[in-house]
């Protein structure tokens, strides 16, 4: 959907309330009598066959006898009567209706019957839906409250430029309200229910094109429309406005099994923030944690550099912030040599290392409190300072000394982000607000946003490669054995060992000469996946007889553990030795597509689920970011004296996985490179074994 | 230190003021305006030699002029004025002196000298010192502000029952003035400063005696006196105080080196969370955490089960909340089926598991709100239940109803906690507090606190075992060589694998023919401690001919890489096989003493520093605890299909060698059983190498 086609959604000149109410308190009426008391700036032209007037305004009989064509509607009517004005508010050029009624999809099979009906009717009519299920929308700067949230009981939002997206009614009127007790200013809330039509999506791409949002917080639980999300976030990072994402449901979707297999290996949580956070999505768990970063945003600094000096008047919270700051990683650099000196001469007892600790004599000389912040932004030249200054920013008295020394130092950085931690009447703290300071009441939450902006700045700052293209793919008909799933996948440039396939000990024999033993033999056959667990793999063949030996043994194994299976011959490989074994995979995420997923073996997967996941296709340079994010990376770079492995292999070949798994298209369900043997630096990578399963047979 | 020493800190009948000022912004006035403010109960005894009156009172021109022996005395001269007024209160039989005066310890070489200097005097005039350095202390219920911190500039403390003590005033000054700016009431505060004399620990153990303080929130850097601390711990969880501890400087000290000698493998900052939280602690990282866990305890409900029943009118919400649930590791089973069908009976579309949602209509139907509370509290049985109620609980019409509804349940489970998730006027939100009903603005914060209590609670209900007695053990008067190491160990419980020293070859194949192949052979050197970076160990012998040929082997090598060794023969040791290689080891650690460490070998510690830690000496179930308890664990247990090790083998080594680590005393600087080999279940665990240091030689 275009941006444009929300305007009428979020920016109506006119809106008609279908079911209007005289009664403020009621659905019908709710919207109508929020509006009149914020002076909305168009026309509210309610509907109602039982009345002449509501709240004061001229009541229509019908949609027909509008006056004019309506840019929305509100429906507040019940779910029986809603198929029915639908139709009349096509016929009149309506483009965008919101269904408050409840019953359809949420209330059972039914109801998502009558959804779908009900979607199929709008589409027919020209008509765009929000909900059904929802609870409207607001834009505060028209004054358009189209919603019956009673969160407007307890005040009206302020204006500002956060934006609220929530597929939850009452948690995005909590986020609303939330920002409202906290004095922060909201733009736009959209809150899209059952999202039998608009989305999520929608609404942030809606809000990243328009003026007047500058920061978007969004919650959802489904993902109903993965492209369009994924467009959302990248046209918001283009703008650059930072979209904080509160993804719920984790806990119902994560169950693991505890099998091996790759496809077991992630829950679709962990798939969505990998795949959102790609996208520049900043994530969170807690409500109260979205609106401390949408604050720090709002402001609209994102510095150059993630980096923190900390002015304080106490060396016990310069400790505490020291300490949260290296948990999260938040450098601290330590100020140039002379800028200390120059300090140490203002002040000799201070610690002008950083934090910088200006002492409680801050409260006799406030000068102090000017010299450090200005030597932090100047020497320092640190992307954030935090000023922790306790109740004695919030003094009346010395809210005034230091608002007069840091206001020209707020000027004269204007890319800087400037924050103090402050305790005091919330009049006074209002003030350093007002002139661009930011306030926290905990230093540790504090850092917690700063941070999260400025890590969104640098990975914004970081150049972004456009993924390959990927060739399509020519898969078989059914699943391939693992000779020819190699086959596959060396035209995308994954390696195997050297290997041949072979009828008949003889040709086995014949086959490990050539290649040189070791060797490593194992069944062939496409009903055989897992292959070891019936005994048809032998390892280490040191010579000819080992191998004819070998070839019996597999064969008596495969006829007792799967007297099924068609067999397709024998894999003789070169046996590798001296690699790391990892391992790589694809899953086809039910939302975001195929998904590629990489791991070191054994324990790091079984027991510490330690991998790295992306939405396929990406470049080399990606892969080696997922490669050495995971907690084992160590072990390929070289950890205690090992020799590095060959990371720049498993990239390429991690890249070229992602991009055969988008060439081969919805048939493809799983590849399963298990293990893949990272040699030393410049030997290469080698996929040992390697699973594809497909959907259905052709 | 009795706690009734510091009642003349804290509780003092009379206070003088040494270097009384008039002007209530200086050090020596600040405390008298305060307390004449705040109608301190006691007597205020300005001295001055150059007044007859301060702020109203009747000024003294020295010490020996006061009326009376003053139980407590407020020095605010400057610091070489300090040990003639320490002399004079002491003749003057005043017991307790604050020393607001900085310029000792922090302040360098000459400072640490002139504050021991004082301490004797203060020790030889039977004077008690708080401080030097200390912002003082304040006893809201007495209106004792024996304190001149600025944070009063802003407001006094509310009465109430947190206690706070702090090595750093400004920090400690702040946790209370964050108290009261969230409307939450303390009882004490207490700074300590330099720590010359009085300690947090002292601090803690005084509150934890005295009625009036049910909650202890404590911040320290440096732990002064670890003994004293624990004690204080383990007497304020004997009271069922929780104490909140925020300990600082975790950045500064936590730098380990890659090596895998477990002397290296933890920082201090680690060590001390790990006895502290054996003592009961409630560990938290943020000032604002630390003051929601507070809030909850002061509410003095500590349930009997670690289980939360959420009420939401919000799916969202609901969902939120069960995602930060599982996280922090909080239980929310499901409520009864007899209780939800009768839920679903009065709200047929209402989700009653857990979360119990009772939708919108609970703003329609309030009554809903009680059933489900009722339910969840009644059918439930959960020791916590919170209720979102965001904006709906702020409302004023509405929160008459909601409060209608649970006060009767508040009243009735008296033994549960019940908290809201509510956004309103700070005024409307104080009503449900003031009912004994927890507010929290954000639902995930909610969780924590409540969770932190939960846990405390749950742990301080646990039995408790007295650590072993350890008997003295005998220390040779130089590093044992290894042979020797594990003699002294097997006294302790500890098993090595059937092993001999030898010296000459043939004696070493006559001992390994005894032994039986294959067996392992090391050069026994009490200056050679690690044996296999000179290629002194030689692993797999399998026969007499093998041994023959290791045993010059390693001559050699050891005359080339350690050739000033001195050789004490050669060990001969069976080969063990098919165990999991753990380590064990004891470092002294300056704060706690010897303290026990256990993990997996390899990757787990190199990489991953996945280890345990406990203060020795302690029991078998203690050491079962711990080495269940690292990340790794379920490799011991049989994870993925592998046998279960003998964990209570490991459990009685590592007992075992707590008790040693005590037994030994201060001489014992570490101890290193690595790798310990854990055998399948009932066949035991064995230490493979033992490294003993000791400090000095006899």
């Amino acid at each position: 959907m275009t941006a444009s086609a929300l305007d009428r959604l979020l920016a109506p000149r006119s809106v008609a309330v279908i079911g209007a109410s005289e009664d403020a308190t009621r659905i019908g009426g709710r919207p109508i009598a929020a509006m009149l008391a914020a002076g909305y700036a168009g026309r509210i032209l309610p509907v109602n066959p039982n009345r002449r007037e509501v709240q004061g305004l001229t009541c229509h009989a019908s949609v027909d006898d509008l006056p004019e064509a309506p840019d929305a509607a509100l429906i507040a009517v019940p779910a029986r009567m809603v198929p029915e004005t639908i139709a009349a508010l096509g016929r009149r050029g309506c483009g965008m209706a919101t269904l408050f009624s409840a019953g359809f999809a949420e209330a059972g099979a039914d109801g998502a019957a009558a959804q779908a009906d009900l979607l199929g009717r709008a589409r027919d009519a020209g008509i765009r839906l929000l909900g059904p299920n929802t609870l409207g929308v607001y834009n505060v700067d028209l004054g358009y409250y189209g919603t019956f949230s009673s969160s407007l009981d307890t005040g009206f939002p302020r204006p500002g430029n956060i934006g609220i997206a929530s597929q939850s009614g009452a948690f995005g009127a909590h986020l609303g309200a939330l920002a409202r007790d906290r004095a922060l200013g909201s733009s736009v809330l959209v809150t899209t229910g059952n999202e039998a039509d608009i989305t999520v999506a929608d609404a942030i791409a809606w809000m990243a094109a328009r003026d007047g949002t500058d920061v978007i917080c969004a919650y959802m639980e489904a993902v109903n429309d993965a492209p369009g999300l994924l467009s959302a976030l990248d046209a918001a990072r283009a703008a650059g406005k930072p979209v904080i994402v509160l993804k719920a449901g984790r806990s119902t979707l994560g169950a693991r099994a505890a099998a091996s297999h790759t496809a077991s290996l992630t829950g679709d949580a962990v798939v969505a923030d990998a795949v959102l956070a790609a996208h520049g999505a900043i994530l969170v768990r807690d409500p109260e944690a979205m609106m401390d970063i949408a604050y720090v945003a709002s402001k609209r600094i994102v510095p150059r550099d993630r980096s923190l000096g900390v002015i304080t008047v106490s060396g016990g919270a310069g400790i505490v912030i020291t300490d949260e700051a290296e948990r999260i990683g938040l450098p601290m650099p330590e100020m140039p040599a002379q800028a200390q000196a120059r300090l140490k001469a203002l002040l000799p007892y201070a610690a002008p290392a950083n934090p910088l600790d200006c002492t409680a004599q801050a409260l006799n000389d406030p000068s102090l409190l000017e010299s450090f912040t200005r030597a932090a932004l100047a020497d320092g030249g640190y992307g954030a300072v935090l000023s922790f200054l306790t109740y004695v920013a919030g003094s009346p008295a010395m809210s005034e000394t230091i608002l007069a020394a840091m206001r020209p130092l707020r000027a004269e950085w204007p890319d800087r982000i400037i924050a103090i931690c402050g305790l005091g009447a919330p009049e006074v703290m209002a003030r350093y607000d007002a002139e661009g300071i930011l306030v926290f009441s905990d230093p540790c939450r504090a850092l917690r946003a700063i941070d999260a902006v400025c890590v969104w700045g640098a990975a914004r700052g970081a150049v972004r490669r456009d993924p390959p293209v990927p060739p399509e793919v020519a898969l078989p008909d059914r699943a391939p054995d693992e000779a020819e799933a190699k086959r596959l996948l060396a035209a995308s440039g994954i390696s195997s060992a050297p290997e041949e396939a072979v009828q008949g000990v003889e040709a086995a024999v014949e086959a490990a000469d050539a290649l040189g033993y070791p060797v490593v033999m194992k069944i062939l056959s496409p009903d055989i996946l897992h292959k070891s667990d019936i005994g048809a793999v032998r390892l280490n063949l040191g010579d000819a007889e080992a191998v004819r030996g070998a070839y019996g043994a597999i064969e008596a194994a495969v006829r007792s553990g799967a007297p099924e299976a068609r067999p397709a011959g024998m894999l003789v490989a070169r046996q590798l030795s001296g690699g790391i074994e990892c391992l790589m995979g694809i899953n086809r995420d039910p939302t975001f597509g195929p998904v590629a997923v990489f791991g070191l073996g054994g324990i790091f997967v079984e027991l510490l689920d330690d991998v790295a996941l992306r939405a396929c296709p990406f470049d080399e340079a990606t892969a080696r970011e997922m490669i050495l994010s995971i907690r084992g990376a160590a072990i390929l770079t070289g950890a205690r004296g090992r020799p590095p492995a060959d990371v720049d292999a498993l990239a390429a070949m991690l890249s070229g996985l992602s991009v055969f798994a988008v060439g081969a298209g919805p048939r493809l369900r799983s590849v399963d490179l298990n293990p893949v043997l990272a040699m030393p630096e410049g030997q290469g990578a080698f996929a040992l074994d390697a699973v594809i399963e497909l959907d259905g047979e052709a």
